[in-house]
């Protein structure tokens, strides 16, 4: 086969943005036990420090995801000068209607008008904070859905729920596009009201063209092909954004290639096929995790290389022998054409990009060497750690 | 509560209508052995005189549905003649292209354009089929896909298949329909080319009006609700049919209602609930079993009364009951509505309901002691069992 | 079939007994969010007050489980007192080693032994409370496990396992047992270090007499047959308890009964077949749910009946015409002895139990009726509400 | 890190015996189709002089499973002296006690004892090969099991199925061992009689240190960490055997490796960590495979290739720096450490490896230019092809 050259696939590696999430860099846990840590943020701006010790050390996660109400502040405009300064930007602004008491049955598809009405407002006011930073895009996940049958009306919740989505996204600036997130289950357990891919695109479809599906890698029943979707949703226009994590079993979310690194690769390769790697695809990718056992910013750091590892190979394959065995209907050779670019170390030619752009080869390394992390247990005393909800 | 009059239950259930599958008459197994059974039909025609038997002692089976090639016939004018003298009508076709050696990678879908033009001609030839016998549906199930990574182009398949679909679909007549079944995996285990409801919905939404979803239930992912999928496709008007079947793990194709026949009622309610139970919804019900190891007329009679056992259960749910207790947030009174109509016995009121039509309260005792078995047992001596691909 | 006597099942099921846990009636959620309820308990007194509820409705609900630290109190003689007042006694004791910070890598397998020695100081504690109450059975649940491959010893942690094990073991009393539960993932989503039964069977085997597998119904991998494994263990005479709830997808301690009411039958079934429901078997019979979006006392209620349902089930399934049935390898009339029972409508009988025993034939409308809910709503003002860990 | 050094990977490898079943090499399919493939074997003979390509071209695939009685032969030392021409030896013999109509509801389980008898019969003329072959393993697997709730006895059959395994192992010869293959669904969809590791372990344990468990890498529920399984088999000395396959979904038989290499390695990191590989631990490391689509030489070729690859990165771990990490509890830095291994490219050593050995560097491009392909396809003519059941 012929090899695709280490600097064309080093060229556009450098094009590459991965978003943090605020939310990565304080506590989280299962429903067991939220285990705290040391020198976790106590503020959205030493979030934005965090996510910004992301981006200097692996050069490619320039910007960080908002989470309201976790992350609201008075004065968006500040806090996006604050994250210039920290040398990374806002990005991609969050939704939170499920962690209010009276979203017990639901936000926007909940039985109770008074309730729907004020997600709603909830989901107008995160637009207003999209003009405020100038993101683009507003991540809708929701927690809707019901534990027994019977519960609630499966159909009517749909109603709702198609109402509520047309009611933001009219809202929508020109430029701002809706990204809505599926789940197939938790915490609801009988019905989630967007469980798949096909309720989010459905949705989608009808909205119109600022509205997108956002595939959340840990959001699936066991055996779901995701790079199926992947590949369905840009062939239709209709891939918005990643949420990267992993997963053995439910939405784990554990760092990103950590459970099946095979899995991220197959993914990344749909994205470079179907041109969803190209900027003008506009699609985001996001990590979205917990790191209830392991440090917070070694752990993005070890998730946003494990996406440019997978993201390098799947660069490395060989396209033209690919679709020539493919074509041919050789199913061993077009098999050992992808796995011949999956079983590449790119782990050199990943450093030498690092060192060519004035970055250490070895960002966890690097981080570690900092004093960073001890730095912020010894600072960051006092207040409360930020955790879900904080 | 109030309860619905048992009366207005029975009077619907006397429209209902399930159709038996000629092939579930045939032998079939497992890719580890079929074993044969004694006296199962070697001809069409005596595939079509066991499915008048089950529709003789349910009254509610009254049309079977045909397999391309499997029951070719020369003259389907004449077979239709037969089917009404034997007291049903011929139903549903099922086309055919994955069991011919040049399907190894695919039918529509196949990289090689000569395979994928001998697919389409067959499916040509079943709408001539559907013109013959007079029936409304075409129901397509594909087996195509890839079994591993690299294989083909998953993209370009999707191309080819909505090439082959709008070619098929702009054949169609005025009053015929096509239904779009789904499936997970089996017999491709990488990659099936329409995996999901999602996939099917996409596409019958771009071909138009006349094509819908088909519904297998036992084409899922572990923990799929498929009473949610019922629910938002006939909100959407694109539930075509159902294929009923049970499975505790894959495609079990077991008995309808033997693996879980909670979520059989639920299904049932929801189709109930969203109108799909009304002639005019335009939804077949369909049985898609194998009746591997138990005998097969008392295995199609089994599953038609499950059925309609389901559907009495549904249809006696105490919808303003259910209604009141949703709107006011009452989850386990909820619940609790849903619940009292599935825990009652219904096997009553349906004895009840045949004795009124002139049948045997006890359609499968009736079977046993009517001696068919015996004898077709006799005389179905000499030529070839008809199985799967017989 | 020759029908199974009213009368001899009413008898069998008048020796029922369900324990109901200490922690059910106090705040739970996902980790999204726990919906706080009204009225909920703030001590162990008022839980106890609450399962006294559960029982005087029911009559079949006679004790409740402790959990240790959760229900830690000075005097349990007086514990044991208080809730004899109440009608009801102290059951079987539940450890907790996975809500201390220091448990983050593991309590028992935790690869520090500081760490081993306090995890299993706190179960040889619990054995203390054992002696004081005067319950039978110590149960065992490890949330230890590893989030990703490589962070610890799989086989080590199984000699630490082993070893905590053996230590507590042999400060169990003659009369006393250990239950040692499994779970296949959750707080741990790697490897947990007793995933299965049959890793739960082997410590037990090992340990020897007075060790038994727990089974609780939301902890196994899709697609698994639980009343396989009750049969197998009641064979082995290894079944200890149960841990009853139910779920659709994962460990979503939702109602038992709720989510597969069939299969709660075939567990009872198996129960009733392998002589695990005669009191000599020594199986207890306990609910452990979370009543996150419902409420506690009303959700309790209804699981106690709903196991009660599916026992009377289990009860009139006719064991002779079975027997027969399968002997002669009639598979559809065996299915339909044992679907004969299921379809059963149980609660009239169940209704004629309760009044033979002085109950209000509707346990949970009594319950409304009787003003304890108001009740404690008003009266459990200030203090903190129980919750998990509260 | 201190790097394992590749003379001492090298080394360890050159020890690696990987066997192939002699049914690889014939037609098989799903139950929609079995393809037909060209110049597949129609003797047990062609399929040994298969294998033997197998091993020429890898080196480490010293001997071919039989299958009785689709292998059987009048002479067995003949058979023995055939496969020692062609450069390799016989192996396990597995037994076939599910392809004959006698065994519908069941083999060694089967409720008449007619059929069991029968069953048994057979299972002890293959201990008769094992004598003729001089073959170690005897390995059962039981495709027996029930479809519905209520069919059969769950209990009874585990009576009857130790029954049977002790009259086997006391058949056996003191260097006979008899492995326990277990399987969660298919072809039995409602109980399989041995489903899962516990079940398999148990009668294991009770039968004696003959009889060890047979791990299938597809046999297993979604979500089932099968590397816990093999580092607790290995630690109770109870790991007889792998046979090595993948899957998306159920049991698809795909290539080993190809679905998810990751936990390929990871199962032999346990392996090996465990003491597995060494030869005294009495492993055998198999090959159970279906090629449905792709040819069957090529298809054996790149299995034992993944194999061999994986059991290189497994060996490749430093396990001073592994269990350094785990001491000190960074859960990041020990699952760095095993990700170090895993992400390097062997292939280069695998190389170097078979040159060494006088082979050449690339097994399956070897074969592919040695025109064996096109000999069998030319001369294999006539006959009737094996296949299942062949």
């Amino acid at each position: 086969m012929e090899p695709v050259s280490a600097d064309a696939v080093k060229a556009r590696l450098a094009t590459q943005a991965i978003e943090t999430p605020s939310w990565a860099y304080g506590n989280s846990g299962t429903r067991f036990k939220v285990f705290a840590q040391q020198g976790v943020p106590r503020t959205v701006e030493e979030k934005i420090d965090d996510a910004a010790q992301v981006h200097a050390f692996t050069g490619v996660a320039p910007s960080v995801a908002l989470h309201i109400p976790w992350d609201t502040v008075e004065d968006y405009g500040k806090l996006a000068d604050y994250a210039a300064s920290a040398g990374i930007r806002l990005g991609t602004v969050n939704s939170n209607v499920f962690q209010d008491d009276d979203y017990r049955l639901g936000s926007v598809t909940n039985p109770d008008p008074r309730i729907r009405r004020k997600a709603v407002a909830h989901l107008l006011d995160c637009v207003d904070v999209l003009d405020a930073t100038g993101s683009r895009d507003l991540k809708l996940w929701f927690s809707d859905g019901t534990n027994y049958p019977g519960q609630d009306d499966i159909r009517a919740r749909q109603d709702r729920l198609a109402e509520a989505l047309a009611t933001v996204y009219t809202r929508l600036g020109d430029d701002q596009r809706m990204l809505l997130e599926y789940k197939l289950f938790e915490p609801a357990f009988y019905t989630m009201d967007v469980p798949d891919w096909g309720t989010s695109y459905a949705h989608c479809l009808e909205l119109g063209p600022k509205a997108r599906v956002c595939v959340d890698t840990g959001h699936h029943a066991p055996g779901t092909n995701i790079e199926f979707i992947v590949a369905f949703l840009l062939r239709a226009g209709k891939l918005g954004a990643f949420d990267f994590n992993s997963r053995f079993y439910a939405d784990d979310d554990l760092m990103v290639g950590a459970a099946d690194p095979f899995q991220l690769f197959r993914i990344l390769h749909e994205v470079v096929r179907g041109g969803g790697y190209e900027p003008s695809a506009g699609v985001a990718f996001m990590l979205d995790q917990c790191h209830n056992i392991e440090p917070k910013i070694p752990g993005q750091i070890r998730s946003v290389c494990n996406v440019q590892e997978a993201t390098a190979k799947a660069l490395l394959v060989d396209t033209a022998a690919l679709a020539g065995a493919q074509r041919s209907g050789d199913v061993i050779a077009a098999n050992d054409v992808l796995m011949d670019a999956y079983h590449t170390d790119v782990r050199p030619m990943l450093a030498e990009l690092r060192a060519e752009r004035g970055l250490d080869p070895d960002p966890l390394a690097a981080y570690r060497r900092s004093g960073y992390a001890e730095r912020i247990v010894a600072e960051r005393i006092g207040g409360s750690q930020a955790g879900w909800g904080a």
